[in-house]
């Protein structure tokens, strides 16, 4: 028995392992299956390294000093504690930046090699457990996942600010967005064709088994396309869509209020209507439109609060863009078969965003509709769809 | 915030989460460490088409009917049910089937399927916590891990033994023998040059972030370079060795007879003295050899035990094979630079091999060594070098 990721020999993925010191007050599994990367230098490079993340944040705060200046400020989840640096940086009193793994020991030489050990203070401990010695002025935090909720670090910075945040506190960002739109995506055929070698190699595979080892293995064909379907077609894929596959202009899927959003809030994704009504085709045959996903996105906006509301408020987007993708990417949802409809046609439809049974940092989203045309008449002869994706 | 490995649309590796039922008597961690892909039947069919590994196994059943025949047998870690099918299938009166994934309710179909439902009973539980109704005759598994004891389920199988197996009882397979050689490796320069590219993206990225974001990363050069030596060089690889790459004869760094081998044994590999005569180069300069790694491996033999031994026994090998490895391949313990000696100089040094202490599955190995001409004079001039390289 071996693993098969490890076979890959190239495959860069490290293990849990490498992370020394697992705080006490973390879930094993937990720590395990989320902690584990954020514990290593070359996974903190990457992050330091998407130049829109980085000046985002960098101009939040730069462009805002007057909300950082004597203020305390918090950082959820400090990482190598850039955020927390450039707080200071900007005049703050005084800074705690709390982090889980072991990367909270790196973030202390970090900011004493960066002369700001006098007002950033490295807590290494889970933001639940954590204890404050004050409340604070101002969190900041870069806690967004892919499709903004997984990872679910959402949920800590919410209940971060409720317990440690002085009224009239801000929140940096202050606003997150969801949203979604059709596109087309020559990725839904080759999916859905990877399926179909996938299964074909599985047929041959039963009949050799059958044959050189006397097992018959037939019963296990549809469980097998079952998982392969999973893995191929529905698991949302992280995609760097260019903008001229927008098929429809985006729909706000979800928008929260940093402020004040409470864990409530995330329900409203239980059940979000939508229609997205489809441009003219820009290529190919004219009248036709091919959607072969739904892509998602999410932005956030640094604003302050409305009692200390930001001079310069600053927009951090991960949308479609020529230039290329954000760390994040997008969320693409590919579809097989392909939504076949006519320019100015409407996808009518209603997405649901659960949290995953077995681990309550995924989500599975879910999404049924229908085509509609220009007047609202549903085509019935197409009838609905209802499909179900895990954001990996 | 995201993980680094989902950016990578191609990397074939599934989340523990799929696993959908986890027995109640494993640990959080080990689950969501170990047991994942254990629950996927794209793995279970990585490892059925592992042509040498189900070979072997079906012949030491199918050539010695005898061991089997009226026998109570226990398999640990069924998977798929394969290896209690097969003992089924040579006359075994009763098998259990313990399996810990959910792959268990797979391996109840596929039992049912292939009519063997009234001889094999296929259990869903941990192996140290399960209860068996009856003790047994013969116990069979295929618990092997890269360079053999990766993943330590040696420890659940011995433990099993001990707890279920009647008097005279034999194993399936019997013994197990570690292998240690010299080779030549190309990868050893390759290894160090990606290193050192690593280290010159790093110096850059160090540059541009104190110029555009006013933060001095540069304290963190040498642990960013010891997290990437580690990566590049002191994890040892999956490989697949040509047998022209042997440099040496292979030693034998442990032997364990698995009719009665106890935990303890695996303690003899903490202190493993070898010498490893240099074969003439194959190819080259003449008179001089590179060693560009260590290359470990394994293999198994089944011979039933003294009371009830096989008539006919069977050996599998992971040995480096020109018609390609097994699933496990063999591991290579690379080094830079590159040991340059003479045709017949010796290598000589001290192996050991220990848990990590993080996780007990794996291990570090760690080799001292150094060069001894034909007449065992040792080269002090170059020194003894000691390198620890981790089993991932």
């Amino acid at each position: 028995m071996a693993p098969p990721e490890a076979m890959d020999a190239d495959a860069d993925v490290r293990s849990a392992s490498a992370v020394l010191a697992k705080p006490k007050d973390i879930g094993d599994a937990d720590f395990a299956n989320y902690f584990c990367t954020y514990g290593y230098l070359y996974h903190q490079k990457d992050m330091l390294e998407d130049q829109n993340r980085m000046t985002a944040y960098s101009d939040a705060v730069r462009l805002n000093p007057e909300s950082f200046r004597d203020k305390v400020v918090l950082d959820v989840g400090t990482g190598s504690g850039v955020l927390a640096m450039w707080a200071a940086q900007a005049g703050a009193k005084k800074v705690y930046a709390v982090e889980a793994t072991h990367m909270a020991v790196q973030a202390r030489k970090i900011v004493a090699a960066n002369g700001l050990s006098d007002v950033v203070e490295v807590i290494q401990g889970s933001m639940e457990e954590v204890v404050l010695p004050e409340k604070v002025d101002v969190i900041i935090s870069e806690w967004m996942g892919y499709f903004l909720l997984r990872e679910s670090m959402f949920d800590s910075v919410m209940k971060a600010r409720d317990k440690w945040m002085k009224p009239g506190g801000a929140m940096f960002p202050s606003r997150a967005k969801m949203y979604l739109a059709a596109i087309k995506s020559n990725k839904s055929g080759m999916k859905y064709q990877e399926l179909q070698e996938s299964m074909n190699v599985w047929d041959q595979f039963v009949a050799d088994t059958n044959e050189n080892y006397g097992i018959d293995l037939s019963c296990m064909t549809g469980e097998f396309e079952e998982e392969q379907r999973e893995h191929y077609l529905n698991t949302a894929a992280w995609s760097d869509v260019h903008p001229s596959q927008l098929m429809s202009r985006p729909i706000t899927v979800a928008e929260f209020d940093l402020n004040k959003a409470t864990m409530d809030d995330i329900e409203q994704l239980r059940n979000v209507d939508f229609k997205m009504k489809l441009f003219p085709q820009r290529t190919g045959a004219p009248g036709e439109s091919r959607v072969g996903a739904f892509c998602g996105w999410f932005d956030v906006t640094f604003a302050g609060s409305p009692e200390n509301p930001c001079e310069n408020p600053v927009v951090l987007t991960t949308e479609p863009d020529a230039n290329g993708a954000t760390h994040w990417g997008q969320q693409s949802f590919h579809m097989w078969p392909e939504v076949h409809a006519s320019d100015g046609e409407i996808i009518s439809g209603t997405l649901d965003m659960v949290r995953r049974q077995e681990n309550q940092r995924l989500y599975n989203v879910r999404m049924n509709w229908h085509q509609e045309d220009k007047d609202g008449v549903v085509n019935e002869q197409l009838g609905r769809r209802d499909v179900v994706w895990q954001i990996e």
